[in-house]
């Protein structure tokens, strides 16, 4: 059976189990999770529709046919310009059901079928299809390992890089270019955050011009096969500021006690806690202003959370950044992350290539 | 005023109007509308709350804080990787308010603040914004103009490109570079639709090799300043395929057509109509399998749309796409698309690069 196929068929006994008689799933990682497809993110609606009973239905605008599989399992139906789309699924469907609708569905979408259907009931999608997509299957591991891959080797090559001198802005257009020639298919984010903007975890690269003495955090990733790429390194111009060897050598150490925490078995918040608990002894906890871990996959960031309160129990096949950091306010900021991937016994690293941070 | 300060106090001024008390703002085009900071497209919640009364609450993820221009008229809280940001919303809003939420947030949140909220009831915020934001002012015109002058830069450059023997991802990836270079400071689409991909008007770039005869379609654009440009161009690799120059012009005609029809008080649909009554003269009114327009401005797909049924008369201000095509399976395609400004008399086209094919 084809890993479709087989997501697919789990996908219909979890929403008998749960009593979901419909779900509705448009923009986002579920299609291509169960049918290989992406929707575009535009105001024109395409929308899978699972159900009522074994019937599935992919509504499309007819202008984007073409791009259409023809292998998907669902029969496809066309709207045109002049077309309600949201009359097609509602007439679909029938009012009355249980539906389940993709998390990212957009909000307009969801209001209008609510006025359309005033009977129905909605809950999120997340209750079908976390529970499958949160264990990874061998096709998507393999798809990780690739990505990541050709992130380290990304990593690997910052020495080619110029930073004294340069902007923020030009050196993350570099690092967009060693992503696609290293094998990405697209560039998601390429954060370059220098002297005290490495502070901002979510810094966006700008005109600030590298010096002696920067520290920077370059946290980059990209697609290959519809997969993620994530990875932090940590580069400094020249000599370092005061502290900051002693600062980095602390998250690594937080980094490394959180990656030997996982094997099946321990919950989620016991790797944040790992992490955690180096910085906060090393008397910088205030400082480390975000969870230890996201999940990857198909999205950048999906569940499992690696945060305090998650008491989900790894499995193998959970895949998920490990990412401590530590922010000085004004100073720099520091972060290292790689994705793992819980296999029956352990851990496996899909991100190998050095921690250390590189003078430049 | 400031631009921000006006379109906030205008805002305000409908949700009055529409008896609407509370306003939620999330990703998407309306928070940079009105106080000109983006939300990241994550998990992590982000919030614009305006109201009850004359409240203003910027919801952000803690992390992200650094990041929030501090001039923002609104109250910033943050919410830490522990809380539930939903909670901290629905703690502001209170119960029974009349809601407008903003169009792309994820379904997943507009389900969790109902679930909060029973009592409250929601419509889409295109009911407060479309109507502002669909005329543009001073401020966003200066920047659709000087976005579409950096597309046309492009469009006069495609001769430096190599197409045959090379495949359409690459010749995608030569846009890109070139959108860059000629002042974009992000790339949205690059579509290369060759020989009989271009009769798939989102067509993806793939693998696909140009050769001798290939009619090309060339449809790309990006953002400056948050504003987006779209444009389309048509190339052919040495001689073109049997029927091409007339097919050709009939699009250009078309499009000539459109662009003489737009003034104020003319319907949107009337413009459609134009193009529409040109290929359907030259009987191929069949192949045109999409809508002669839409609207851009901090989306590249917003009102006003340009077809069939859509009353709207033209004001001075909107900004729209005019974009006939032709489509002959297996064969070929033709787009001829710029974006035109309505003036208070008739229109200004903001593209003015070359129209006619252009032999590579």
């Amino acid at each position: 059976m084809s890993p479709f196929a087989d997501r697919m068929q789990r996908a219909r006994a979890v929403m008998a189990e749960e009593g979901i008689t419909v779900m509705l799933l448009s923009i986002g990682p579920e299609l291509p999770y169960l049918i290989g497809y992406e929707a575009m993110d535009t105001e024109r609606l395409t929308m899978l529709v699972m159900g009522p009973g074994d019937s599935a239905h992919l509504i499309i605008p007819e202008l984007e046919a073409p791009r259409v599989a023809t292998q998907s399992p669902a029969d496809v139906i066309t709207w045109t310009e002049t077309d309600d789309p949201l009359d097609v699924v509602a007439g679909i469907i029938g009012d009355g059901q249980r539906m389940a609708i993709g998390d990212r569905t957009r909000s307009r979408f969801l209001l209008g079928l609510q006025e359309r259907l005033p009977r129905a009931s909605f809950v999120s999608s997340s209750a079908v299809l976390d529970g499958l997509r949160v264990c990874k299957d061998r096709t998507e591991i393999e798809a990780l390992r690739a990505v990541a891959r050709a992130a380290d080797r990304v990593a690997e090559r910052l020495g080619e890089i110029t930073f004294a001198g340069r902007t923020e802005s030009e050196v993350a257009a570099d690092l967009a270019a060693m992503l696609r020639h290293e094998g990405h298919e697209t560039v998601e984010f390429t954060i370059v955050a220098s002297g005290p903007n490495g502070a901002s975890p979510h810094h966006e690269p700008g005109l600030r011009e590298m010096q002696l003495g920067d520290a920077v955090v370059l946290d980059f990733g990209g697609r290959l096969h519809r997969y993620c790429s994530d990875i932090t390194r940590n580069v400094v111009v020249g000599d370092p500021p005061d502290g900051y060897a002693e600062v980095h050598r602390i998250v690594a150490e937080a980094h490394a006690a959180a990656v030997a925490t996982v094997r099946p078995g321990v919950q989620a918040q016991a790797v944040d806690r790992a992490a955690r608990d180096v910085i906060q002894q090393a008397g910088l906890g205030d400082r480390f202003i975000h969870r230890t871990g996201h999940g990857i996959g198909l999205e950048g960031h999906e569940p499992p959370y690696i945060v305090a309160g998650n008491e989900t129990r790894l499995e193998p096949g959970m895949a998920f950044s490990i990412e401590p950091g530590v922010y000085l306010p004004e100073r720099f900021g520091v972060r290292i992350e790689d994705i793992v991937v819980v296999t029956d016994s352990g851990v496996e690293l899909l991100n190998t290539s050095p921690r250390e941070y590189l003078v430049v």
